[in-house]
């Protein structure tokens, strides 16, 4: 499968109207790899303030299944099959981004790592870790 | 810590704002035990028409940090360390239903697990299952 | 495929060698379902005197499998593509026991959960728990 | 704490009786860091020919602790709260390497990475990749 270009991801990632809720703008799209990001808005924080570990999950996984499309075999469609989030600090700041890349491509079963960063002023930190397993599936078996 | 009133769960989870923004209904709660409810609407479904898998992990992982809270030590705020969400199945329907049960509580770190469940028609399936470590934080550290 | 008799899985799990080495017994095998047990050898322990959490793994892995495999498609051969174990509680004891259940069986992947109980005295308690996925693969691909 | 001479891990290793069974040797100790490796006996093997996942786990578990250990409080010990780890690759050849490293120390809890390559004719390939959580004990909670 061809790496699709940022405007083709771009309109795929709006026709996720969770996706578009939440407001995930696509940064970068390579063979294997994706990067997004995501301004933070009130109503996406936990009580105490810093943004809910559902948040974090939500772009982690998007982004790592964009990341496993692009190596996916022809005519197949990536699904989540399940993943971990490891949560290191407190995602406080303005903004997330988030930076996929696939461990292991593979025609049945993909591995993907993702790693969520918080920024605040000037400066960047790892708030999150994520390993996720990822299906291909057929098309036909979605429509 | 004694297991709060339903009020007091529902008026905690309001002050949570993106768990007021999804629409998560608080419905049961006892010792080491939670269960809540989410109405399925359009903006919270992927490209595919199924929920998001951010969206059950959200509803699954404040769930079980309601659960976890009512054995929580006095004093201590339950915060997630990591979580690993299996999606068994297509989440579909009107309607998402989560139960959570603490396996085994700590006083430096308990263990829950949450189930997510769709239902469409009069029936109901399991979506996801959840594993989750939660960590006991003094609230001095949160202030 | 037909649920195997218990000599049959005996018989597998001896061809395994290191299941054989660390003494892993079966005692039950039904439709997506599996328990088995190991006498504790002063050899499985960690420095504290507790089972290594490697050992727990590796029973809750090979119970896992022989569940999954009962409800796999014929001519399929289930191998484990990830697992996450929780370490409830120090396994001390006389003897372990692992009780395997398969999830959601499916035809490309199946879920699994177990659970390994160590005895001690006359009472059992949960030491662990098991949340696995399993891959099917072609028995031609495994030549 | 300060970082151990590779003598002391080594002595340390010898005390946790499955890692001195399985033949587990310490290469490298630092700053949140471990390497290891371990030949592969034909009893270590799956029914497949392949190194047992519950090798790979054990491995990787004790690598990791050590790792975690580095970075640990004075007088406290680190014991595995939970680990999740992904079979990319059948672990095939003579020898394992594995590499951990820790993401995030902590006061409570520590973040864990760790790879499992295994190493055939020239060169080396990762087979599996795991992430876990490790907690400070107080020692005297362990005696």
């Amino acid at each position: 499968m061809a790496v699709p270009s940022l405007d083709e991801v771009r309109a795929f990632f709006r026709r996720a109207p969770f996706i578009a809720d939440l407001g995930v703008d696509i940064e970068t799209i390579g063979a294997g790899e994706c990067t997004t990001s995501l301004a933070v808005a009130p109503r996406l924080l936990q009580h105490s303030g810093q943004v809910h570990a559902g948040v974090l999950t939500t772009l982690a996984d998007h982004t790592a299944g964009a990341a496993a499309q692009t190596l996916a075999p022809e005519g197949s469609f990536v699904v989540t099959v399940e993943l971990k989030i490891s949560l290191l600090r407190p995602a406080r700041g303005e903004r997330l981004r988030c930076s996929a890349r696939v461990l292991k491509p593979g025609k049945q079963v993909s591995f993907v790592e993702a790693e969520v960063y918080c920024a605040e002023g000037g400066g960047e930190q790892l708030a999150a870790k994520v390993s996720a397993t990822m299906a291909m599936v057929s098309q036909k078996h979605l429509v």
